[in-house]
């Protein structure tokens, strides 16, 4: 088969994403031309590090240090960015696309930032940027969006989105151990980076929130629309609550739209324990969707990992080889509806779990009480155990009905100040 | 704007599905035609019941008596199928595909008997058949196949498709009722037909299979070549039994593929608890996919119900409609590998649980021991309470390892003659 039959494939990177779809396209050649439709030939891959080159055992002759050369290389029809992060990324991407190829990434942080840019330079050239891989690894998630829950109104998704996350909440909530604990575990494991900031403090799952959020309501919500707290505040004794209280704690990816303004948030929510988002565990995702005409969809699988991020990588490339192949347009293309607006977290209503440490004296439940009345904050349940009499302290726990983040954070200054009170230990924002 | 400026719908049936599906082009249209990206425009339905077309309310210029005429209308580019049964769909659906037009269908019987035929037919005239209705109500399964999870070799689905058992199990699993009080319940709700026959024996449930199977493993999967079993047998002695070892009963519907071989199989199961198939309750519906590179994905979601079935037949209206619009060509092309073999299910092998009544005296256990022995069945665990005296009986529960089917039923017809046994009250195969 000459050189020009197939869809010519370049890949930019060879980390540990990129070496397992460079592996799949050469393994399952064929498989993969009978649903493509044509040939996928690997033409060239840019890897700067010649230890993995070597490593990966692959033909010398597809390699180049340079990402430029297999951007501009004439025989390449698709370019597969798995270098992560904004730059490079971004220019390669540009150049890819302003010369007419089709785009194939696994990066969430330079779509999530350049998403609408990348489409319209794609849409102008002919050509296509797919992003399946950028969340929840292998789970079908961007395809739905595009096409399966098209001819819906998207009013709510509820995400489970960062397996590190979960996998550390996992442990805390079964072994009662602490967040430091878990996280040394995590790390261990290869679970969590030796820098875990951008996983641990919701950062990660704000791209991907973020993604999902512009496809699902039509408008541009970009990674700085999204209030994300991390979850590192949680201790064991907040597990030991919920659990009491029938909760699970997961960090939440939240995304809402009601009448054209739009809720983005990532922070550790309360979620009540028999629902199915909350017996999602360790490094699982789990995506809820939730859509006018078919209800509540639940998306679960591995949200990471190279295999499951190449079963997504190479169902966007098929998809683009069967347009090539086949002579078929371009079918989709991001609609944005500049009129919706992004709410600022204090503008969310939802229900508050407070765990604070006071004086052990009489009356302090009253004037706790009493701030949360002025603010107009309904208490719904509280938890008072005995008190730690040697040193002279209660711990008191509280569950609020819906109220108002603004009149919460209110509330939340004034109880502090109080002269009864040690310090609020901890407050978790709770959905039903 | 002119009457051939836009896509031509016809729907053919105006049942609960018909009728949520018209209602939906027409009072969404503007989003719709954003999506699809040309106006999708509904004109012609054929319902033969005078009282449902004016219980519609809609305009009556829109109906006919005759399914024949909205298939031969040549402004008619996509026919919407939603009669349901083999018979007349099957007809109306050759003459659709042969005069060149688009079908989109909910119908499981007749896709999951004759999609290999229409599918040759659609590419001979250059159209296509799209069924993602016919499965799983809104939940996107059939576009997963074809695409997100093409790049996979799948090698298993474990799937609940039948929502009406799974809420008679639920219900008999928390409340301890028996199967014709449940299944009371579900008829009164609605869950469940006047004639359940369909459900509760695990026909609905074959047909679905069938036609995940086929495009799971690209061979012919007919109904008929499902093995199916059904709930009626199911005691609340069964549940009690699941919930002291760690089991949940559940229809499963499996499919698995090794070394070239299929098993397609319905039947209840014991299902562990902590797994999340295991946590679908009530209507609900969910399937397990397991795939090489992807891992294990789960999909869950309303399974039936007009408005969540018609986002799956909008989700293929606009797919198609966006084809045409933009002139792309049939992308996706049924694959069937003939070389594909069906196992009888005398071949499988599983786990299974076992109870029977026998009477009560000392040994019994010993015997039933020797023919499983005998039979190369290792047992896992025996569960013998004290006996019921007064009727001289006592009842023993046993769960084996994986052990070959046809092993198994041997081993069942010689225990049932032996001369201690009253009668083997229920046999459940049991999957981890």
């Amino acid at each position: 088969m000459g050189k020009k039959a197939g869809i010519g494939i370049g890949i930019l990177g060879l980390g540990v994403i990129g070496n397992a779809v460079a592996r799949a396209l050469l393994a399952r050649a064929g498989a993969l031309e009978a649903v493509a439709g044509c040939p996928l030939q690997l033409r060239k891959i840019a890897e700067k590090d010649r230890d993995k080159v070597r490593a990966s055992k692959m033909d010398p002759a597809l390699f180049t240090a340079d990402p430029a050369e297999v951007v501009a290389d004439p025989d390449v029809d698709i370019i597969i960015e798995v270098l992560g992060g904004e730059h490079p990324a971004k220019e390669f991407i540009d150049k890819a696309l302003g010369s007419g190829k089709y785009v194939v990434t696994s990066n969430k942080e330079v779509i999530s930032k350049h998403l609408p840019e990348f489409a319209a330079l794609a849409k102008k050239k002919g050509v296509d940027i797919l992003y399946e891989a950028s969340v929840g690894g292998g789970i079908p998630l961007i395809a739905p969006f595009k096409q399966d829950l098209s001819a819906n109104a998207i009013s709510a998704i509820y995400a489970i989105i960062n397996g590190t996350t979960n996998y550390i909440l996992t442990r805390m909530a079964s072994e009662e151990i602490d967040f430091s604990t878990a996280l040394k575990q995590a790390q261990k494991l290869g679970y969590a980076e030796p820098d875990p900031t951008n996983d641990i403090e919701g950062i990660d799952a704000a791209y991907k929130l973020a993604i999902l959020a512009t496809l699902a309501f039509h408008a541009e919500v970009h990674p700085d629309d999204v209030y994300h707290e991390g979850i590192s505040r949680l201790s064991s004794r907040d597990f030991r609550y919920a659990k009491e209280l029938g909760y699970e704690i997961k960090l939440l990816a939240i995304a809402k739209e009601q009448d054209g303004s739009i809720e983005v948030r990532v922070h550790p929510v309360f979620l009540p324990d028999d629902l199915l988002l909350a017996k999602v565990e360790g490094v699982y995702n789990a995506i809820q969707v939730e859509g006018d005409l078919v209800g509540r969809v639940l998306f679960y699988g591995q949200g990471a990992g190279p295999s499951a991020t190449s079963s997504a990588v190479l169902a966007d490339v098929i998809d683009v080889a069967q347009r090539i192949c086949r002579g078929a347009k371009l079918t989709h293309t991001l609609r944005l509806d500049p009129s919706k607006r992004i709410k600022p977290i204090a503008e969310i209503e939802t229900r508050y779990y407070l765990r604070m440490i006071t004086v052990d004296r009489p009356g302090v439940l009253a004037k706790i009480s009493k701030v949360m009345a002025d603010n107009d904050i309904s208490i719904s349940s509280v938890i008072q155990r005995e008190s730690d009499v040697a040193h002279d302290v209660a711990e008191i726990v509280l569950m609020t009905y819906p109220a108002k983040e603004q009149a919460m954070q209110q509330a939340m200054g004034k109880i502090s100040r109080l002269d009864v009170m040690q310090e609020i230990a901890n407050f978790v924002r709770v959905e039903d």
